[in-house]
């Protein structure tokens, strides 16, 4: 289970050059960044209206959604989710510790 | 590192009861479903700002933000973030072969 | 100018009942609530791409958009957009006098 | 009614240099462009929340700091409200007759 991103991107850096009929991926990076952002806005409001009245199958639907469109928006950036999964170690000091104390309210 | 996501939601879990004056997280699951989706709109916007116009240090650190987020909200509904990667790993086949036929435009 | 709400909320409920096939605005009511409000995220995502890198026609275009989407929504809802417009207007005391006090952070 | 957001909209010019610490309208503007688009981000997911299962009440409420947000966007991009107003007059035809039939989907 622990390396399903890591599977995904690799699966996302293939794709990025793939043929925009056939690969949702690839059509998503020939749009370009802004089609990218509106389906993370997008997908974010779905995984609210799941949350707010949906059933759990729902909430975790939308949540891949919206996390597989953030995943896309990094990828065309070229910026690993490691760097991400590293600043929510860090922050929450996962080899470690304690709740960062300057977390922003 | 890819087990800083199984890593997190212990450290959710844990703060899930504790004292909402000294954990953000448990104030943020006492004040509610309703406010922790309104993080869950305003990291989203967030992150879309950064990737627009943000540097990589931003990006990451706002997506950082926005994956904490429903990640809250995933523990304040009982879910766990794995049935989250397992449906990913289902869409895209991550055991196995071919981006989702039907995957939605 | 400023009957163009009113004038829009007449057009709005005529098309209410159109043919979902002729008319977008009817073929949002058919699909729904969570269809509309997904336009709403939507276009309030557009709405802040904009106004970080867009120039003014841009942001002119994507905030009608959002008032668009919103305006179909109360319709949905029965709700005139009326209603909002007087609350704005309790809440700055426009026929009046000052920003509300109480006005949240 | 027809001249809320007119004169909103001079509250608001007005309020733009106002004291950061008496006036909400000058704290988001000398916050700068970033927080107010937050706000315009977060109260869309507000308005959604509220759709999806508040009253009417809050509906209205959640519309119209969503409305006012976008309101106070524009006042920092030196926009008028008066060009939204007519960006939607021109697409729907307000003095006129047919919704754009090139309406995107």
């Amino acid at each position: 289970m622990s390396d399903v991103l890591k599977q995904l991107e690799a699966v996302l850096e293939e794709r990025k050059n793939a043929d925009p009929d056939s690969s949702y991926v690839a059509s998503l990076h020939s749009k370009g960044l802004e089609t990218i952002l509106k389906k993370v806005g997008e997908e974010a409001t779905e995984t609210v209206i799941a949350a707010v009245g949906g059933d759990d199958g729902q909430i975790v639907y939308e949540t891949a959604d919206l996390w597989f469109h953030t995943m896309v928006m990094l990828s065309h950036k070229g910026i690993s989710h490691e760097a991400v999964l590293s600043e929510l170690e860090r922050r929450f000091g996962l080899s470690g510790i304690e709740e960062k104390a300057s977390r922003k309210g």
